[in-house]
């Protein structure tokens, strides 16, 4: 990959736009959106940082990839716009690196067969809350995870993660990414749709009574899923559980915002691939599925 | 047990109040309400019957057991309830048979031990709407199942099914009700919970995609408790399942209602007793576990 200074966001949620944001303060940053107003409001009023920030960048942004061009395009979206996304990114940023930041499993392969990129891949802990268009609020202040995927090399993803950490981010490479990836995908599988189902933010109930047995028995079903995909996890979903409820703030995971809006969830792409992968294998996922199932009920509940 | 003239409904949500209404045709019915001003306004203003009744009747009613008598007593009220109310009948209604009419398992023993009338026990398919202290909508019309439990015979079951079917609505007599019971413990336990998680009334997801492998499983766990008990069913839930989201209009489960309303459940009747039954029994409830785990959780939420 070559030298790093200009980045394209594609999709500008909660996510992309922090990156984008803070990105700006140290690269030439253009956002690609799916919405006109969206691109013309960025163009004209800059892209404001709140929270733990407290800035406004000019960003150059358009619905048009031919408009934009960049070494690296960090594709950040939901899991249910990710392939109309990787449709219009088809035939541009010749040259460029693709880095993919979703939930779950698999969307390097949805981006990488629209084209012949660079692939690293990656996962996010950060969130925010996205108030406008052109205004995004920093709210927990954690590590991207990135690593290698498709003819690309440790060095590459080295070289992400000092652009972020220089535009004042937390992140960390990997040889490989999987074992975090997989330790990620366990804990959201988990966290996510026990928050949309009760209602809860992740507090100390995910932890203790009432659902710490059954948090520790999804996350069991996932480690074995794991396992039996020979992955060894790079950290502990149940510690990564136990720990995120001893913070001071109860994060609301994205799935609970989801079904409180009556949105359509990531479940396919988190819980789902968990799930798919533990049919593959022939690892039975009893409470996994169960979970999988009640929220598709839940999302079937809008209409 | 002796002729019934007079019944006293002991608790007066939707089915207190239904039979209390419906049983007032052909019987002198006394109303024990928990609240001064409820007693006040049935004493008033009689009760109304909607829906699939469409009547008004004079009932008797106060705060104060000892103002009221019968041969019959009719304790309906939600399980979060019935410790207090058992024990505000205690030491009246000498000579009285008590009938329990709740959903769970164990409701006849938590007034047992209050005072050593007959027992009947009882199980209602009945709903409604309760729209005030003196207007309730019928709006279920299905049975009521009666059988002996303490000191009573299935003769006295069936003269309390005669006296409801004179009145106007559908029940049956069991020489043994557990059967009965328990086929609606699981069918309840099973609906409502799915129910309550996902914002679904008992409609056809409960019996195709996305939840009919997850209710047919949870079925299974509970036939399984059922019979480690002893128990051979009266019905099958998962066939009641699919024959009541067969019905034109989809029932919401009480449970539902509750957590809509942000109320406390009846999950530790419901799902708690038939967790509890199979810890005894040593029977793996892994799903109904975790529903029940799920429903406190929801519970933990409204605060």
């Amino acid at each position: 990959m070559a030298a790093v200074t200009r980045v394209c966001v594609a999709g500008a949620g909660t996510i992309g736009s922090l990156l984008a944001g803070y990105l700006a303060r140290v690269a030439d940053v253009s956002v690609l959106t799916r919405r006109e107003a969206h691109a013309r409001a960025l163009n004209e009023q800059g892209l404001r940082v709140s929270g733990r920030g407290d800035f406004t960048v000019r960003v150059r942004a358009s619905q048009d990839p031919a408009e934009l061009d960049a070494e690296l395009v960090i594709v950040a979206c939901k899991g249910n716009d990710l392939e109309p996304l990787a449709r219009r990114l088809a035939g541009s940023f010749a040259g460029a690196t693709v880095m993919t930041v979703l939930n779950g499993l698999g969307a390097e392969d949805v981006v990488g067969a629209h084209g012949d990129w660079p692939l690293l891949s990656s996962v996010t802990f950060m969130s925010g809350t996205r108030h406008s268009d052109t205004h995004v609020e920093y709210i927990l202040d954690t590590a991207t995870w990135i690593g290698p995927y498709r003819d690309t090399t440790p060095a590459d993803a080295q070289r992400v993660v000092d652009l972020i950490v220089d535009a004042g981010l937390q992140a960390e490479a990997f040889d490989d990414l999987r074992p975090a990836q997989w330790s990620k995908l366990i804990f959201n599988a988990t966290v996510n749709s026990v928050a949309a189902l009760t209602g809860l933010p992740h507090d100390p109930h995910f932890a203790g009574e009432p659902l710490g047995p059954l948090v520790h028995a999804l996350v069991d079903e996932g480690k074995a899923t794991a396992a039996a995909a020979g992955v060894e996890l790079w950290e502990d979903p149940w510690e990564m559980n136990v720990l995120a409820t001893q913070r001071g703030h109860a994060h609301r995971p994205s799935m609970l915002e989801d079904v409180e809006a009556k949105r359509p969830t990531e479940i396919d792409l988190i819980t789902g691939a968990l799930v798919r992968e533990a049919a593959r294998t022939n690892v039975p996922v009893p409470l996994q599925s169960a979970l999988y199932a009640l929220v598709k009920g839940k999302e079937a509940s809008y209409s």
